[in-house]
């Protein structure tokens, strides 16, 4: 199935959510299901997941439903979770550590093959049996290597330097956890920011003006 | 200044944006800015500023532009961020440690007063002067300390009994970081989602489709 190069980011945002539920659904032993009960179990209405699901050219039969399993595979090879994209880490503080602790790179279409820090004092500790590496050897490991994605887990006022020096070694996307706008000075590369103080913040809002 | 209960969320999250760039501006000795100039910085149009900021009454003033220190403390108080809304956080395995030690929650409108965890071998143990506690001290906390907000570090699938659990001690808002579809079953409650693997996922989508 060809995918569309002009899907809008919130049909695209609304994906991992489906594979979730189907996920869900199969484990479940589901194996068949309509928009209708789709549309139930995820809060969205049933025209909205026709919607969706035809940007990619629609997997749904009519009177039928979806095929859990087909939809499933379907959407994770949209989202490219087959695909492996060699990732690194760079900063290994607390938040380094527990992303690279806690998420299945694997199974989300990453492989998470090096961690770097300019702590020369926790290099060579290990983090799920990958050494931390001192950022000194960067540019030595990504020739090597050729990773293609990197999560940003620095100090925003450190970013800037790091960001250029990963997009000239070949990176094209960032998971990127600081507030370094990266899009504003390389347009071109994939980019995920993840905010947490922008969160909360919201969160705070929300708070003060829920009855 | 009254803050209008209908301000889109889209605009409510586009604000802690601003608070940055205008803590950054402050930082610089930047004490005023035309819409135009902070609309080149922070990559947005010159119009779209000046609409967000009408949302709360605008703060700007015909050929001046905006006060720096004025516009940061109105969106900062928009934001609840002198709220000390208190927090407790339940789950503190690697990413709740991270979270816990990492965020700044004082700036952002929070005290975080409590860490709850399952296991009982890491009661006891301290992050950031707190004290790890069992879960089942987590009511009489809650009774005697009176916390409004949970951030949720847990396994999805534990996730149901402790939100019922929290929104019966009167927990009004949650930072959730698990899958767990809040809303779904408490609509009434402020919930601000982090999804990390969706986040990783749309950026596997985006590095595939990305020239």
């Amino acid at each position: 199935m060809a995918t569309n190069k002009y899907i809008s980011m919130s049909v695209i945002k609304r994906l991992p959510r489906y594979y979730r539920f189907l996920s869900n659904l199969k484990d479940d032993g589901i194996s068949r299901i309509s928009s209708k009960e789709l549309s139930n179990r995820m809060g969205l209405t049933a025209s909205q997941i026709r919607q969706d699901l035809n940007c990619f050219g629609g997997f749904g039969q009519q009177g039928y439903g979806y095929n859990v399993e087909t939809l499933y595979e379907e959407i994770g090879k949209i989202l490219g979770v087959d695909q492996g994209f060699k990732m690194i880490l760079v900063g290994a503080g607390n938040l380094g550590r527990a992303i690279a602790t806690h998420m299945s790179f694997q199974s989300r279409g990453f492989e998470l093959i090096g961690i770097f820090d300019k702590n020369q004092a926790i290099a060579g500790e290990m983090i799920k049996n990958i050494p931390i590496r001192s950022i000194n050897v960067l540019d030595d490991f990504c020739k090597e290597n050729l990773p293609v994605v990197a999560a940003l887990c620095i100090p925003s006022s450190e970013s800037e330097e790091i960001v250029d020096q990963l997009v000239a070694l070949g990176i094209k996307g960032f998971w990127n956890f600081t507030h370094f706008d990266i899009l504003a000075k390389y347009p071109d590369v994939a980019v995920e920011n993840v905010h947490l103080s922008d969160s909360i913040m919201t969160l705070s809002y929300q708070v003060m003006n829920t009855a």
